[in-house]
């Protein structure tokens, strides 16, 4: 299980305070302690509404490379950013993210290409979210050949079935399992897939419990990464616990500590 | 999920203890306190090496049946502490459990016939348990096949893919998900699905923890049942949560404690 922090994103007031300020120590100590807790990549975001976004998101990257050499994810939607971010990496670099909308693969494919730089597709498309999982399936089928006219590697693609919130629209809960399962049959080797976990329970009530229920459903259906908070203990042992019960790694009977 | 309480089992010290002295108080009362937990089903079990399994059975039946309607599992490897116990039952009834074993399957098919009871098939034959997905479900054809020669209809049937604990066989627990999924196929409507879930966590440290990831997992996999432990709370919240995320009851912010 791959786990992506979901925390230096300038969403929260204290990151967006240190990255309004360019208090990189803040910012380095944040990274630090994600990288600690257990996030193997670091999910770059400034925030919303930012002008300066491309140099912000520079700094952001160079900053977090000065203490750390974990992977980073450049999270924005705009190509510009995303191409500064990818500049200053000195690394493989992921980007999140494309859709299946035919102006972002367009943008978005030629820079994962040039870069070689892992990207996350999401399943959407000019007529929004789908609402089932075949037609997930199709748009991931349909992203995947069009990044391999780009030349990409599947191996450089994670699939997003795109989590909604329990609350809101229930039924995609399973939909979303589902469409992971379906995901692996595409090729082989079989895609990864990721997820923006804490989406499932955006405006629930039970946050962490949701999370980590659905984050083991998810494991147990093949899932290959998810942005989550590191933060969460209780849901970074579920992740532990996962790669055990997948046989991922070897079980011992301190596999917590390790 | 259905939950099959696995505590009134004659293994547990005070348990035996309420057994061996027909202490009907005792049982009552602890029967009542599962079900209070959320218990769906008892499985009731003598505890191993009782000469009078059939008197036993027989009394332990009657005994929870005068203070509740819940329904019942009969759990002995003995095909005549089976029949005491059917006998006993005043409604429709859970059989555990036949095998792939000839011997099994003639002797526990005519039973679970005559009573119209529900019935639990371990996929083990003569050469004992497997060690993949595949063979599970080749067993569970098996047993599907025969049971439908006594005219037994297939939701009467639940197959139960035999989880082993996690620190002895650590491959048979992605297998065990894969047979859950795989066992969808088998029939329409699909055949219902039941784990031993303790097993996984036999010998191991973090006991509950790998009982309730390895739960979500089944669950998102789409098990319909597991044999647990209703006192443990924090396995409960992730059965109740797992229906939630599955979509199968209503998304509510108190949902925990409907």
């Amino acid at each position: 299980m791959i786990v992506i922090s979901e925390r230096i994103n300038g969403l929260f007031k204290s990151v967006g305070k240190a990255i309004d300020g360019r208090d990189a120590n803040a910012i380095q100590q944040l990274a630090l302690d994600q990288v600690k807790k257990g996030a193997d990549i670091l999910d770059l975001n400034t925030g919303p509404g930012m002008d300066n976004e491309p140099e912000v998101m520079e700094w952001l990257v160079k900053t977090i490379q000065d203490v750390t050499d974990v992977q980073l994810s450049i999270d924005t939607p705009k190509p510009e950013a995303m191409e500064a971010g990818l500049k200053a990496v000195n690394k493989k670099a992921m980007l999140n993210s494309t859709t299946a909308e035919q102006k972002r693969m367009e943008a978005l494919f030629p820079l994962a290409k040039e870069y070689d730089a892992e990207i996350v597709c999401l399943t959407l498309d000019e007529k929004g979210i789908p609402n089932d999982a075949m037609r997930r399936n199709e748009l991931a089928m349909l992203m995947i050949t069009q990044a391999m006219e780009y030349d990409i590697s599947v191996e450089n693609i994670y699939l997003d079935p795109l989590i909604l919130p329990v609350g809101a629209a229930q039924n995609q809960g399973p939909a979303v399992i589902e469409a992971i399962n379906m995901f692996k049959m595409l090729s082989d080797p079989t895609p990864k897939t990721v997820v923006g976990l804490s989406n499932i329970s955006n405006g629930a009530k039970q946050r962490s419990l949701l999370n980590r229920t659905y984050l083991a459903m998810l494991m147990g259906a093949g899932l290959t990464a998810a942005i989550m908070d590191p933060n969460d203990l209780d849901l970074m042992h579920i992740a532990k616990t996962g790669d055990i019960l997948l046989n991922k790694k070897l079980y011992a009977h301190d596999y917590l500590q390790v």
